[in-house]
């Protein structure tokens, strides 16, 4: 079978991205997007506008604004569209779509209505597709710029893992693979919410020290849902969740983590939405890790005081002393508790 | 037993906070440092100089320049000198010290020539005297303005964990206590190797991608090592593990970061230590780490490249190029091989 052909849907900064290193490695690759303006501008400029400033798109990629041309003749259908859009764009493609053309979704989050996972969407939609999920430590700005990135491949399939391994790993693109899709996905959707924390914290002026200690407990509670939600909790100490935590949360890009900030600085949540002017998926991300966590009886302090912030206007303050005056704890018992087993 | 009395032996940075912080939990606390002039400026402007400019050292804390007379009647002695100092100062004390007098460990190292963590010091020199080690994500500047900080005390002995804990904990340092000696010392020492290659990577002009997935290998490869050496691997995952790595790394209050830095910008190993001036612990600690490696039969390639930078003059980008180019890899079946447990 013959990979060379990969047609990537979304044309934000990290679909474009994912498009600029699968044409350096020798696929033919189709870029669509919705908007016929922004179409334009490719052509006009040679360039992705505000996505992706200053990199020039090369003239082999496609580009397209019909979904159903788009994804024809195509060997994988690479997903980079919001995650809140994902279903609307799996039942456009439904009735075209090959059986052996492999999905692979590069965006993170879970569909807010329905808690599910793009995996458990594709399984609703399209449950027999070839799938997999690529995620990992990878800003788009810093991928366009052929900047070292490790990324991880999962899919239930090891065959599919590794195809998709090989149609993208480069010199400056390494991929590991996976088999535990829940794992990597939950890590890149559920890191949203501690990098939003980590932005309050921030935002309060407090430093290092604090926010190291956010990320550790953080990815720690991830884990302890994640394991509740089937996931493998090993994936969590990896790429797709510590990994993509780290990056996330001492970054400047991330919009997530600016939002924090704004409300640890005593803003509240319409006057950062405002500012922010985009999306903040760790917001809503917040709401469905609550309840979820309640749903599966896991104990998350950090989401909950972030949830309390957000939605029950605590101070931001308070909640920090929350989490510093919990009753005082044994670290590896916690961790036993949760497992039964080493971590 | 009353643990309202502490001696702190050493006052640079960390010694001077974390005596700081003791003050200020109502315990009465003795300050000893070797020299006659740090302990005249102290005297004289009431500041610690150059170690913590600008934090008013209360008057509460009693200064001394003579060990004996520090340690005596205290309950706790709080270790933090250099690692290559510790030996020193234990077999100067011993003759001295009285059986219940806890030895608390705050220094970050492996004796470089013994290749000994602390506590296995401890055992050649004073084998019956309670012993804890603290550490964790705390720079001492950030600890020292009371800004929120989390920590690990570990001891075989969980009575004594706990006693460390309660003596320690306030409403702005949160103490964990782990049972695990030996993992907790060697997260600390190791991450060092891990801070100096972040650097590298920095200074050769890569992004948040390539820290991020340094990180998450780095503190993999080092978790591999502990539990050749009989740590508990979950130990990596916490505070004193991953926790503190990330604020090393993330830091440029990391003078092994700094280092890293210079080398990733082309200096050599002498120009570097000549431009920071101080100890560079992460140096060393690449030996170490790079001969345990051998000793253990554990696959450790971050560390064997820093190794090959440092003592063989490898250049840094092509440690790089083969840390990118391994061959392709599945992120479990590393985990599976190298516990047989899930992480």
């Amino acid at each position: 079978m013959d990979y060379s052909s990969v047609v990537v849907l979304g044309a934000g900064s990290w679909g474009t991205a994912l498009g600029l290193v699968l044409t350096s490695n020798g696929h033919s690759v189709k870029l669509w997007m919705r908007r016929k303006e922004q179409y334009d501008l490719i052509i006009k400029t040679g360039k992705n506008g505000k996505y992706l400033p200053g990199i020039e798109i090369p003239k082999d990629i496609q580009l397209y604004t019909d979904i159903i041309d788009a994804i024809k003749d195509t060997k994988i259908i690479l997903l980079t569209v919001p995650t809140q859009k994902i279903r609307e764009v799996i039942k456009t493609i439904k009735p075209f779509i090959k059986p052996d053309q492999i999905i692979v979704n590069a965006a993170k989050g879970i569909e807010q209505k329905s808690q599910l996972r793009i995996s458990q969407i594709m399984q609703e939609e399209l449950p027999s597709q070839p799938y997999a999920v690529l995620s990992g430590p990878s800003h788009a700005e810093e991928v366009a710029r052929n900047m070292p990135t490790t990324v991880v491949v999962a899919s239930e399939k090891r065959e599919i893992a590794e195809t998709i391994q090989d149609v993208f790993m480069t010199s400056t693109f390494r991929v590991y693979t996976n088999p535990d899709v829940a794992g990597v996905e939950l890590g890149g959707a559920l890191k949203n919410v501690i990098a939003f924390g980590a932005g309050i914290a921030d935002g309060l002026g407090f430093g290092d020290n604090a926010r190291a200690a956010l990320m550790t407990r953080g990815i720690r509670e991830i884990a302890r849902l994640g394991k509740a939600m089937g996931a493998d909790i090993a994936t969590f100490a990896g790429l797709s969740g510590i990994g993509d935590l780290i990056v996330t949360c001492t970054s400047m890009h991330s919009r997530n983590r600016r939002a924090g900030i704004l409300i640890g600085k005593g803003k509240n949540l319409e006057e950062t939405l405002k500012e922010i002017g985009m999306v903040v998926e760790g917001i809503t991300t917040t709401n469905v890790a609550y309840e979820l966590a309640i749903k599966h009886g896991i104990e998350m302090p950090i989401t909950e005081e972030i949830y309390k912030v957000i939605y029950e206007g605590r101070d931001p303050k308070d909640a920090v002393t929350n989490l510093m005056s919990r009753s005082r704890k044994h670290e590896m018992e916690e961790i036993v508790d949760m497992n039964n087993v080493e971590w």
